[in-house]
């Protein structure tokens, strides 16, 4: 298997999916060891750091990519297969930025209140005992959490000649925010340009389900992933499986609809899966499926749906892209 | 401890929160072993029976209650701990009640579109293996899956003098249709009303997070139950306790609201719990708190928040009510 | 036509739809003189009068009645015809309660912000002019608007045994605050329950559509109405019926299924209006209906959607009632 | 005045805001007289042209423009004033097109449901009578209603180098489809790139509030608008003034974010022109504000906020450049 490497510059951070140059172009089957800036794009790195002084919310999200994948078409499926990533610093940021977050008012939620304080909290990385460090702001209490390495963002160009926000989660991925994106996993996407123009970033040390204040514990990150192609496979909205779940995104607003989206996705991957009826999939799925909110502060909110393949008998999903994937990852590592 | 054993009669059954005269008087710290009817009050036996048929939607989750618990007034909680729950009856049923569910136009989602066939699910119980058996409607699939059994709906009286219809999940408690009511848990609600009037039915023998079709795999349900009583320390909204999480949970409309009930009811809480900051408190649990959906199909939408007791330090909710509860369940059976 | 005058006394005040005994019972077709007391049940009077130290959200929108309407049935309309209405007091008073209104987060709504502050206004009525007088709180801004009275809440008991909060709108009608509800308008509402229940309150001096802080020009209000029925003839919504319109009103969360329910119920009334097909009744409503937003800050969010009686066809709405209620209510007057 | 012509070319339509090059360059005070294409993109001629076989949703709202205008740069407001208006052709369309629209499951509200069936009208122009006329496709009803031009789109590049679907409306205008936007009226639009970018197309012949079936009576048009510039200016979402009213616009989801964010503008726009404390501007718009829903279609649904100028003290809003272009206007027709 072929190995990339690749560490973008300053320069070469993206900050939409879509509307970007390829920065590297890779073969299906590709193995690429890669670097992520943090979302907050490296301005804040202590307490007395501010958002509302340091973070310009056009230069978030900085991606990396995107890459341009040769032979995709729309109508595709790229299958991205995470196979090992951890932090590249030594300590993790979260904020509450003025007006962005889950219990605070927004600029499309929009109140008349003032804004909840701008405060930074700065998680020290333990590699050792694999833990963040908690520090409160306006007490004394320390806690350490398990380091859980994810990526907030995993997308491809829009289709329509879209671009689109870093920012933002939908149909082509994006800013997700799932805990589900992370080592072991591999992410379905429909691709919708040529090339796909797949891109990667805002990894999270960890992240509660719903990312409530806003913001991770954000960090950079190393990682290395395979990508590859499943010609005229592209499903309708992100779907994602790792050893235990088939699963599947959706993201949109009202939450309501986030999680229509994605139980719709899973009736329907498990039509294909199974050959049932429409009825006999929405029936079984009903008392079997987990839904573990995503996001609530993005510009859609995200929802997962999972269903647990122990549960099920066995399937291929995607010619059984998902083991040949973890079966090439063997022996590949950071 | 005393026990009271309680079978309701049909003339007994409740179909409200609110508005009913106590079925029993009960002491705090007493043990119920109940029996409660299915959601659809007996009345779909067969996949020939059909919902819009033979369900009168006013007649629907019949409770089990109300109970008066003594000296409990309005600004109390009631701690209910489920000590163990079976199913009562050697099937279980789902159907796709027409514009009743999740991925359907509904009474309030309305839209022109036909309804979807109406059709019923007959779930065989097999006891030895602790299995329900799904048989596909509309094609050959059959699978086993595990018996997991919770109730749907548990509550209070409202407060205001209202009474609800027992499809409603509010601030009471009510029609939450969340998996985490079951054995093992102890469930916390703001008492409203003089005698708290708590009443429990709509057993279901398994659920998927969101009960997406609208109906679980629903069964008549035996159960042991203790009910106790905590002066003045009435949660503004539901809060549930098992050995391994800190649990909340919000009911609204749309879902997003329904989350943001939940993570401010849960920061409240471990202000409380850990004398934090309301910024560290939503900075900490931003990080830890898993956001399982109960329900889309309900006069609200319901979202738990979940805080993994082994990530924080030990704390003692509720004066130590939930261990108090655990231990003096021991022995209890059905 | 009989006509009977019913100023409550503070103890026959209602709050709730459903859960009274009736205050009075009233023959189909006879005319009521009433007075309703305002939405803070009178105590707030000057602005100095804080609603957080004043007001009790168990104590507002006090209803005048419930009436027991004979002969009324579940099925049946209740069609009430506003004859006149005019202010009762000298002043009106609008308030920012804390946490309450459509630019601040609730309790539903719920974030982490410090509340806006408390505030009160008082409109002097210039009786004259017919205008109620804005005086800035935080300036010097005087401006006086004209008079344009309206019931907020105006609805009946709702279905299978439910108790609702006066602050609710919802199928039966309710806190629809809607101006619409106005001198020269008759509201139809399905009727629940044996005599029907009606009550009446919440008297606006004037109200802008969204009913944005959360409170009107409150005041307590003289009226004339009457009362009528009509048979087996019950609208699954509230409809409103004036010269100009024929309007529905849809009460949920979130708007857009407000929104839905209204424009359903008017496709339906087109089809039975016209002889429509659904397809046709929907497209032909799509190019003429007006949708003011009724509020945006009740349990409920309540849409009207109207459809200008001079761009149809003449037809004959509820047998001819609204005419017939128009011609009847000549020569009464406060 | 300069006056520009301007019909584009099949080839020179834009289906997106931004990610075009400038058709043409403006100086600011320039009138341009304009031909729009339809919104079916000119595919559907007769009720045999069914939406699901003729039209491409990634060539729908075709742009005229887009237009640089000289000068222009983020931070200053465009002011675009339409000064007249017509039918280019003599018939609109209007069609159910298959899981678009306000009364079906779509993309985003996603069921399991059947579509509604994919059905055409055609309505005749009538220039003498001014009309467009309806025919039933189900039955035999015709009406005329009166032609009430109006555009569903226009808008300015987007913000952060995103480019969106011609579908979309939002901060930068778009598809906003309200009637306000008509002879008239002066709509403000920050500007977010240098030279802003400005483009308008999706005549309507006349349309209702909420657009509910999704589809307006479709047409082609002619117009004259007058495109000015005001430095420093933007406001932070789409205002429109014309000789009545100072209105705003909000496109979200869900509608009541929609509603907030219409409202808070016009809060804000209230403090600018009076010098309001924000609690007095809240209160005062609480009372006489209108607020006519635009449209639940769209990607973002869209909400008016008006408040009448004859209920308040005069002012001159953006330096009285609605005033100024009123005048300018005279003697322009088409």
């Amino acid at each position: 298997m072929e190995i990339i490497e690749y560490k973008p510059t300053t320069e070469e951070l993206a900050y939409t999916f879509g509307g970007n140059a390829p920065r590297r172009t890779i073969k299906p089957g590709t193995a690429v060891r890669l670097w992520t800036q943090d979302a907050f794009n490296n301005t804040i790195q202590t307490v007395n750091d501010l958002s509302s002084e340091k973070v310009d919310m056009r230069f978030v999200n900085p991606q990396t990519g995107p890459f341009f994948i040769e032979g995709a078409e729309p109508g595709d499926a790229l299958a991205i297969h995470i196979v090992d990533m951890k932090p590249a610093r030594t300590y993790g940021i979260s904020s509450t930025i003025p007006f962005f977050g889950g219990l605070t008012s927004t600029d499309r939620t929009a109140m008349l209140q003032e804004p909840l304080p701008d405060t930074t909290w700065v998680y020290e990385v333990n590699t050792e005992r694999q833990t963040v460090g908690f520090e409160a702001r306006y007490g004394d209490m320390k806690i350490e959490f398990p380091i859980e390495c994810m990526f907030g963002t995993i997308g491809v160009a829009p289709a329509g000649n879209e671009v689109r926000s870093a920012l933002v989660p939908e149909r082509f991925g994006g800013n997700m925010d799932s805990p589900e994106v992370r080592k072991g996993s591999t992410i379905y996407l429909g691709v919708n340009v040529e090339g796909a123009m797949f891109s990667i970033g805002d990894g999270h040390y960890r992240q509660g389900e719903g990312e409530a204040c806003g913001t991770a514990v954000e960090g950079a990150m190393d990682a290395i992933i395979i990508i590859d192609l499943i010609k005229g496979a592209a499903p309708a909205w992100p779907r994602i499986e790792d050893d235990n779940y088939y699963m599947t995104v959706g993201s949109s607003r009202p939450m309501e609809d986030s999680w229509r989206i994605g139980q719709v996705e899973l009736v329907r991957w498990f039509q294909e899966l199974y050959g049932l009826h429409q009825l006999d999939s929405y029936q079984l799925l009903s008392q079997i499926t987990k839904a573990p909110i995503a996001n609530v502060v993005d510009s859609n909110f995200s929802v997962v749906i999972k269903a647990a393949k122990d549960l099920v008998p066995h399937a291929s999903a995607f010619k059984g892209m998902h083991e040949s994937l973890r079966e090439r990852a063997k022996g590949l590592s950071l």
